[in-house]
């Protein structure tokens, strides 16, 4: 169907389906983690931007968290510091930690800033260490492995960010934390945005992937399971429904339900604006935990 | 086209051609004059709620202003009352006075309001004798007619108005007047909702009609005028481009342009949707006055 | 005694006198139910006119809740619709809810907003239909006999009504009520106004009626009770002490103190300035149910 | 006429024809001047409180200001402070300067406040030291004589009265004064009443006095002059009609109307409730000057 | 150690240091009892008043309560009225509690404003009868002795003291107290300050005195304690450490602190600076209470 | 003079001395441009740090500019990108514009927001970005030189900062800008905080640098000039008492000045505590511009 042979009738008819949405989240606060391909691709990027200034408009509280990971590991190139990784962690050193703050807070950050900007919202960058926003403590790998700087959330002042909703503007949110004596630590973003999400008791969690979502059989996209009560997961799991880098996400998920986030899904972000057709459609889009 | 081939795809990228029509209406004042079919059919009625609570729900502060002719006559007739017309307008004794008001601030205004409150918003039923809001002047035919309690406004109190806007809630505004002595007035509704959006300093206002809006040609549906500026007004009355019924109207439409609205537009009621065409597709629909 | 013949310094005496009592009242709720004599005979509708208006000025939140049976009998008679009585009540089809809706709310509603307004005060008038200030379910006789649109309230939206006063006006509310659909239903006046003196924790609730107040003995109008305890009532019907049509009334005062309002009275609407004489004087006038 | 004799009926008629002067000086700023009779006299005092608290409950914004000459003479003579008089001020030095503050701040400032609470009215005791409200320059006789402390005040910080008001209370003014320095000054107590009400804007200032008005013949007090403008008040210092001590009294109400005030009245505090039948009958008592 | 030879460099370094004691005591409030030396002595009065406006400026929402037996004593002496002493109270007769009232409020108040407006703080004074801020009744000696018009706090108005702090200026409390019948009362201000320091939640109260603190040996001023805890005041009192004098004021000290003050201190007030000492130093100075 | 030597009296005084600086500066804006050595020292760093969250508690509305040119040669030598200069500019092409925003608002501005939270204080760390704080435009050589990213300020968004300091936290900023097409650019961080100054209408603007002020002997320590009149800088030009490095930074000032900040200082960062012995004591430090 071409963009150009939509009547405004249609047009108008497609506005007006979308009322009962609009009125379900209306005043609610939405947090969507932003990742993979959505944030690398320059025409999904832009419809992100757009389906965010689209959901402020419409009166929904939004909170953007990202991270950054191939950005850190282009940095880290480009200054000739290798990385090694233990238990999928990479170890973060002294001078890695330094280049992980740099480059989610000062460039990717501050680059979703600007692009909101030139779409017409209004956004304020934020990372963990401003007014101490997510405090962590080191974490260790599963046989108690040295990971470095990596941290672990142990506590999220919401400050800045239910400040920057009063004042009208998108917190965007780089996912490093800082303990009490100031040191940085690089933190999981899923993770991190859970937790934000649970402590302003948000209504939504919506994750960014690039997959369709869920499967039954991984390599069958026709198998996409839309919805999952939080209390089935361990049973998929031991099923292996289930398995590999979808683990830890998922556990986000549960995570958040569990501290009190009404739903959470994962979906597609290599879709064009699949955050407004989660939200704003009669169907989801991807797989949603309750 | 179906409904129901639309694709969820299709449905996110209409609402995204939405967005800067959004920005550009977001915390505005826009007052709507309603009449005509889309008040006496039912499916465009539901229409017109549904376009109003997602207009209200995207950031617009909407003001609902509205008449009831034909209800009026029906009720007259029921009662047995008859009407002898003077210069176009009602001859308004002290029965039909009643009548009028009751008519359209116990009936019409109150099932509108209901009608809000079942699409899913929140409304308050006004009238231009609640806070004294419309102060009317008793008015003369042309040539100095009796017309009875026929008034012209004079005084506009926008409290009560505001106050519902603050409140949250949208004003549904029955246009009978009063004088200082509490005498009740019939007044055009037109005209009432051009002095309200004027002393709102409303964006726009828009007279929902049942034509298409100004036809270069009356009998051509292709010769719409899509845009006049006021000051073209007199010479198309000049060239009877603008003639008969609709002079009144557009006297409105040119005095509250003068008055400080920003656009009236007179738009086609009989079209569903047509309030969220005008304002959030490409092209407007009807004639716009600015 | 003449009126002329009070001199300046009694007049400030008696102003004087009346302190304990306004600074009883001062910034409490009153809820003021209107009918009767008090509605009918212009001098009285004046005097209680005044009334509210210097209550409001002394500080007295003042709601105003009225019917208007006598007037809807009146329309319906002109419209030449028959209605015949089921159990007591008007069995309400749809051609009657809708004279109701527009008696009530469109005519009784706005003359006394008017009256009020002429009278130097500041109202607003509302139904039971803005923002769903009364949600009721039908009801049915004694004998589950169909009563038509006849309603029982089942919840009460204080928002309107606390908005109003918060804004400086007096809320005059014609008691028509819906249902979650947009039902319109015909619900008792003095009972709604026991449910809406109940919710908004009201200091009093005064019914203004025909008669002198309870009596002990129906024919001497030596034998008035002017003060009733709650638990007193049982008793007082088994004597036949409360009997006949005053046992609605009384019921809803026994209702209303039950729900929490501080103090409820029936007082005779036929002395003028009965409300100030109830309020701001050494003895109540009436009957009081505590 | 007997107090008893008055029915509830006249009661409340009477209570109902004030309602006009409430509406008008509703939320309006009233200072009084109070002093004399009125301040000496048990029954008299009590009234004036009374008819404060009324005021107050009425929507008055009132202030009171006082002097306090009597007591400031006896306690000077208990002290065995001898004082003598220049030019009809009495000659501050330190000793009596001290009396001065201590007798109107800390002896008839609190008795007020004490009594206005007793009364049933929230009061607070304010002088011209607190918050430096009221700054004077040293004043010099007629012809230059030393007057010791006597001031003339220069500005008046109004921040501390309106504080009072806005938080609910009768803020009750002790006419001491000070200068940048900290030097207190003893100031005139009708003057700083005519400032105070000039800053304030206030609509009426009323000083209390013990004379009947402004009399065209002072030995007969039928000629009562009710009103004078303020422009003939030379004219009428010419034709000997005010003399005396009548002087600086009508120069402040001259003052009072030039800056600002909108109508200034010397009224009979010998006349129980004067400041009721002042504000709130058909007639004044005394003479305004507008 | 002269003043002219300490460096800007020192300066900044000082000032740094009371950094940690600012940051824990801004927005906390304060109650300071103020009297003995460091209320006569000129010098060590300015002292107080800077360390008040200080503590004001760098966040300390402070509270100042002072009696004045000095003053009173002074002033009954000049008016010869003889005063005896019962259980170490003064008998407090009618003309005895004028005086005591005048003083306190209008004399020994009111400087304290004006110093306090001369350091270019901004101080309001009160006393225990405006606003009926703090409600006494009739205390008796130890074998129930008549004391005339000494008074014990039964309730304390904290409003007058927090519209003071929320409008910005310093609330300066003259301890006279009054009963619900308006009757003026004497009563201790090291109570006073205690009962108001504990109905304001404060962090500290501190009274001023004119001892070094309690000392384990009287004689011995290296034996000052610095800390106490309040379970062990009982013990101490057997030992004989607190005798004589310092049981009352160890007393108010024990008694804040259980109803909720958390620290209380007995400092050396002829000490310039102690309250600054006391608060923004590594070590206080006198005793502590918590 | 040794720390320890000091006396709790002698801090008290000392403390005592700063009240007429601290009430200068209550309330007001005070604009600190951080660079040079006070920068890179830790000693003086977290002195500048404790400095700041001193002055937050006295109640001055700080806020914290900075740029951060040795760490972002650093950080481009490191990625091995040369630099060529242009007049004394930074070529900045695509890459290096990168660098800059990546190290100034994510590396040297996360610092800072750190180190703040260590000491005691809140802040948020934002730069030009944030809500298109800082909008500028492509600059060029004196003689047209193309310099790439570099830009010069053509408006200024105050809100992010007056948000911050509403929600009493200190903003810290990092000077890179942006176009309205969202083009990042550098800009020199002493022209940014004078235009963030004067549009704050700043009291205050300090430059923190690495000299002892203007000296009028540049050889000589002791002929540094305290204050000079933004009049007399063209003289002192023409004069080469202003030469050099200085030229640009003076200009800012002047600048400043003629905006409308109060006053503006460039005071030696390399002394511990410079901003305190500039604001809170006797003497300034360095030369200050009025």
């Amino acid at each position: 169907m071409e963009k150009e042979i939509i009547s405004n009738a249609v047009r108008a008819r497609i506005l007006n389906d979308a009322l009962p949405y609009i009125q379900k989240y209306h005043d609610k606060v939405i947090v969507i983690k932003y990742g993979g391909n959505a944030m690398t691709d320059e025409n999904l990027k832009q419809a992100v931007m757009s389906d965010i200034v689209l959901l402020t408009l419409v009166g929904v509280k939004l909170v953007l968290v990202h991270g950054g990971g191939p950005e850190i590991s282009d940095m880290l190139k480009k200054l000739g510091i290798e990385s090694h990784f233990v238990n999928g962690y990479r170890y973060t050193d002294e001078n890695i930690i330094d280049v992980v703050k740099m480059v989610l807070a000062g460039k990717v950050n501050k680059e979703l800033v600007t692009l909101l900007g030139q779409t017409g919202g209004q956004a304020v960058g934020l990372c963990g260490l401003d007014e101490k926003m997510l405090i962590a403590e080191r974490m260790y790998g599963e046989h108690d492995e040295d990971l470095g700087y990596v941290g672990s959330i142990t506590k999220v002042n919401t400050k800045p960010i239910t400040d920057a909703l009063k004042n009208g503007v998108v917190p965007v949110i780089a996912t490093v934390a800082c303990d009490e004596e100031g040191q940085t630590y690089n933190v999981n973003a899923d993770t991190a945005a859970a937790r934000i999400a649970a402590e302003l008791k948000a209504e939504n969690l919506i994750l960014l992937t690039d997959i369709a979502g869920l499967l039954r059989d991984k390599n069958d996209p026709n198998t996409l399971i839309s919805s999952v009560n939080v209390s089935e997961v361990p049973f998929m799991k031991k099923r292996g429904i289930i398995s590999g880098g979808m683990i830890p996400k998922i556990d986000c998920c549960v995570e958040a339900v569990r501290r009190g986030v009404k739903k959470t899904a994962i979906i597609d972000g290599r879709v064009p604006h699949s955050i407004l057709i989660e939200l704003l459609s009669n169907e989801g889009i991807g797989t949603q935990f309750r």
